[in-house]
């Protein structure tokens, strides 16, 4: 185990030295309630071996980790009879706990969660839009090579 | 084509019906800037076919779309300069389109984007953590059952 594991409070909650109200668990994550919901019934899935971000999730384990947040989120709906679900995670910034987890939350309409995908902004121009379009171009053609995704 | 995907926005964008500023495609999926972004380099990633929802996205496509939106998240975060990133989908519930899409939004600290995840809640008492624990593992059960997942 790691430095980062060891001191990681999502790694415990996997090993269960801190205990947590777990509702679902396979041999890749880990899916358990937040002690601080945004509403009853938000979980949060991490994999049980410590990646920081999605960036970082080895290529083998996106799709089974996905198959896991899938199951969550119709789960999570279901059983808080909900009208839909939020489905987040924070890569570094705002991220509390640096071990990837994947917030599931039950929505309803009106619930009072108005203001999280706000304020959007405008581009300045269609040449601002261009180079942004641009940058994004390169870097996938750079990322697709450098992790041969 | 269905009458839904007839009518949905992000269908004449895959289509070239609509225009958009893309930044990545493939077999599966279409990537471009969202119009009114959080902050610039802000994307939607959407499959191609027409699925409203995470929960409607077919078994076999949840690995390479998730592959992609990882693909995505680097190239975003490398092409902004950012320091992380937030992934997110509304499903139903604040999804503005009907048609699944991730949102990749390059994060800074301190961008002003502080209040998106707040107010945080606390449950009544450990008696209401236990019900909502045993919903979701029940919801978890039949949710494997219907969908063989």
């Amino acid at each position: 185990m790691s430095l980062e594991a060891r001191s990681c409070i999502f790694c415990k909650v996997i090993t269960g030295e801190t205990t947590a109200s777990i509702v679902f668990e396979d041999d890749l994550s880990v899916a358990f309630l937040d002690h601080r919901p945004l509403f009853r019934g938000h979980c949060l899935l991490v994999p049980k071996d410590h990646f920081e971000t999605l960036g970082e999730l080895p290529a083998e384990l996106v799709g089974p980790f996905f198959k896991n947040v899938q199951l969550l989120a119709r789960a999570v709906e279901l059983a808080l009879e909900a009208e839909g679900s939020f489905v987040a995670m924070n890569n570094r910034v705002s991220q509390s706990v640096p071990h990837l987890h994947v917030h599931v939350v039950p929505r309803r309409k009106k619930d009072g969660l108005k203001g999280f995908f706000w304020p959007r902004n405008k581009y300045e121009g269609e040449a601002q839009v261009i180079a942004v379009q641009e940058a994004i171009q390169a870097a996938i053609s750079t990322t697709k090579n450098k992790f041969d995704n």
